[in-house]
Order: structure tokens, then C-alpha cells, then sequence
């Protein structure tokens, strides 16, 4: 195993940062980096945002569920799915683009440009012995961050980044057995088998949660699962996503 | 910069491979880099698929718009949003979803979640000195490939990533200047001064595909996107995607 995929399989996500503000060249480098993922004909759709001002950072993390590694670490990028730049191109060509913007192909091309973007950041990021943390909780409320980001139509700011100097390292979580994530020619739908592999992996969590609180928490994998997911979550992001003109055809 | 941001800053898509197949191991390390990726509350929503199977394979490529590379190469990975998995978990513990995991928000997650784990994927692949590229056709018809590769509910093939052994490195593509990417405490709406730096960026791709034809093609970039999007591509996808029990509320 090289040193990148040593790297890259040593990941964990930190949620506490020293008080250390990063350089502007290492802002630079990890943007540089995040340009350098694949992207769809070259559409390059996503626009990144970094977040400096301190009134809003703090919005951010209210906004984001009060995780207070949202507001204090090394720098707060927000990545936005974005076709708004395409529309401007297309005006510049004069060429009126019509509806088509509006597409659920467009809005996979945008979220998946930026998600490839934004995890060529996080390796970046690690690789200079920083630590990240993916923020899913700025989908808490989308209208609000978008008016605080002045996001315009056919733009979606998708999660936030938070990246620092480590305070503190957590142990890796352990993941999914291969067999169930990875199915060669054709997905496996065997249930059954499905079953058996998630009793192992429910094992593995129970054991990781049990050694980390000393035998206080040992939550199995399914059972977090069906307790988050009975909850509806975020109910209101198709609304959101289509007032954006995104995903509506 | 260091070895790793170097390797990242130099990727280019690689459309021609040695007649060499990926050993198990080469697979294996691949998809565990992959799985390290940061995943929305641990959902690792999303299953990867291999494709070993000749004549599945020549079938892909032939939907995917008939690329060779599709078909030659060291292997060929298909990489699904996947919530089926979840629900598989929830009924182990006794608990009905209903329809909470066709939202769109689950939707984004998964299709994020995919994707972070492709990059990472990717990465990996080229720190073991192999090239890939991403193929955005498989989303061509989506119903046939789901046939193909027995898709279940809640699960979307996004894209296919083609891996292997260089037989032809071709140069980067330059990116959009940075400025245009990324942009300090909220989206930048100046309209005058994104169009001057498009046209930096035209004069840049202008320039580029001058030099790899001979002066034979010199397109800008806005009038590729232009072109490009007047056509709506994969019109379909809506339809397709709800169709899998996804984002449709």
C-alpha cells in the first residue's frame, strides 16, 4: 500500500480545530486541488464558497444545527451545486437556454461535480495534516443560507467543509464488510445474505461504540439506521431545490 | 506542495488502456479507498458495482454511446446511489420506512455519498500509477443498464468509472480561473465582471485545443456550453429516477 491510500484509508472526520486560521496559499492549493477533479464535459458546475466574516460564520453554525466546529476551525468552505455560470455562458453565446437548466440530469451533473470537487479538497486538506468534517446540517435550512450567501437560481449550496489544524483525532469508524458495498456484475439481491452481512457489521459497530465509551454505548449499525430514517428529514428540499429551478423536469 | 496534492493537481482523464485486467488485490485496495470516504451519518449510501462479464461489459459500452474505452480497459466500476440497503436495515428492526427514503433530500445524500466514494476511488487508482475516467454515458438509458445489472428500488447507477493501465497519457485540461470557482463570504453576482473572466478562460481553452489540433479547432468555452446545452440530454432522467422510488417528494 502506497502512502496516498495509506492516506486516504487512515480518514476520519475531526470536529475539533486549534485556534489557527488557514494561510491564503493553503486555501489556494486545496481550491486548486478541488478544480482538478473530473467533472462532466468540462461543465465544471459547482462554485465554492469560503466563509471569513465572523457574523456570518456564526449564522452558519446556528443555521447548521450550533456544531461549534462550524463556526471555530481553520476555514469554512461551502460547496454549491451550480448551473448559474452555465446560464451566464450560454447568454454570452446568445443562446437562450430554454428549460433545460432546469433538468434532474442537470441537478445530478451539478451535485456530482461539486461532491467530486469537494473530496479532492479533503484529501488535499488531509495531506498537508489537516483535519475535515463534512457539514450535511447546512441543509438544515437552505432558504436561510442562501439569502445569507446571496445563492442565485440554478445554484444549491450542497454541504459545508470545515477544515483546521486537529485539536483532537477520533478513532476511524469502521466501515461497511466489502461484500455488501462492492457486487460484481449485477447488484446482489440476495436479502438474506444482505442480513447476515449486516448482523457481522452490526457487530463491529456495537464493539467500536462499546471500547470508545467504555461499554456505555452499543448501538448496532441497523438500529441507528431505522431510528434516523423514520424521521423524515429536510422534508422541505424538493420545495427548495425546485424554487431554485433545479430538478423540476 | 507536496506528492499527493502533486498527483491530485495532475489528473487527466485517461480514454485508452493497456489490454491488462486490475488483479483482485488492485480491485480490493480500490474499493476500500473508496469505502475511507466521508459518508452522511454513516449511511455509506451507495454500492459499487464491478463488471467482469464480457459480454455485460461490450452491452454497457454500447449504451454508454459505443466508447471503446467503455469496454477495453483494466476494469470497469459502476458506482450507485443506493438507499435500498437502508431499508433492508430498517426491516431488521422491525421498523416501516413508508416513503422517507424517496425524498429528495435522501436522494442528494446518496447521490453525494456515491460520489465522494468515486473520487476517493479514483485517486487511489492513480497513486497505483493506473489512469480512469469517469463515463457520464451510462446515463444514457438507465432503464436498460438497471435491467442489465438487476437495479432494485431505491437504487441509480450514476456513472461508470473505467480503470487501468495508460496506454496513452493526453494533456490536462486547463480549469476555469479560480476567482470564478471560488468566492469569498457569499456567491459573486457581478454578471460584468464573471463575463471578463469567461473570456479569460475562453482565450485560455482557445488556446489549448489550438495547440493539440494544429490550428484545426479553437472553440471557447462558452460556446461549447452553449452548444452543449440546447440540447436537452437525458430528458428521460425525471421519470427514470422516480421511477426508482427516488426524490420524488
Amino acid at each position: 500500500m502506497n502512502d496516498i491510500i495509506a492516506q486516504i484509508i487512515d480518514h476520519r472526520s475531526v470536529r475539533s480545530f486549534k485556534d489557527q486560521e488557514l494561510t491564503k496559499e493553503e486555501i489556494h492549493t486545496i481550491v486548486k486541488a478541488a478544480q482538478a477533479a473530473s467533472t462532466s464535459s468540462l461543465l465544471q458546475a459547482y462554485t465554492i464558497l469560503g466563509i471569513t466574516d465572523k457574523e456570518k460564520k456564526a449564522k452558519l453554525a446556528e443555521l447548521a444545527g450550533n456544531q461549534s466546529y462550524v463556526e471555530h476551525n481553520g476555514h469554512l468552505f461551502v460547496f454549491c451545486a451550480d448551473a448559474h455560470r452555465l446560464e451566464i455562458a450560454s447568454q454570452m453565446e446568445g443562446v437562450d437556454l430554454g428549460d433545460t437548466l432546469s433538468s434532474t440530469e442537470n441537478f445530478m451533473i451539478t451535485v456530482i461535480d461539486a461532491a467530486l470537487a469537494a473530496q479532492n479538497a479533503s484529501i488535499a486538506a488531509e495531506s498537508m495534516g489537516l483535519g475535515i468534517c463534512y457539514i450535511g446540517g447546512l441543509r438544515n435550512n437552505l432558504y436561510e443560507v442562501s439569502k445569507l450567501l446571496s445563492i442565485p437560481k440554478h445554484v444549491i449550496p450542497l454541504f459545508g467543509l470545515v477544515v483546521g489544524h486537529p485539536a483532537q483525532m477520533v478513532d476511524k469508524k469502521p466501515r461497511l464488510p466489502m461484500e455488501l458495498v462492492y457486487h460484481e456484475n449485477g447488484y446482489q439481491t440476495n436479502a438474506v445474505e444482505t442480513r447476515k452481512q449486516l448482523e457481522q457489521y452490526n457487530a463491529i459497530i456495537s464493539a467500536y461504540y462499546q471500547e470508545r465509551t467504555n461499554g456505555k454505548r452499543a448501538d448496532r449499525w441497523t438500529s441507528q439506521i431505522a431510528q434516523m430514517l423514520t424521521q423524515k428529514s429536510r422534508a422541505y428540499m424538493k420545495e427548495y431545490v425546485q424554487s431554485q429551478d433545479m430538478d423540476t423536469q
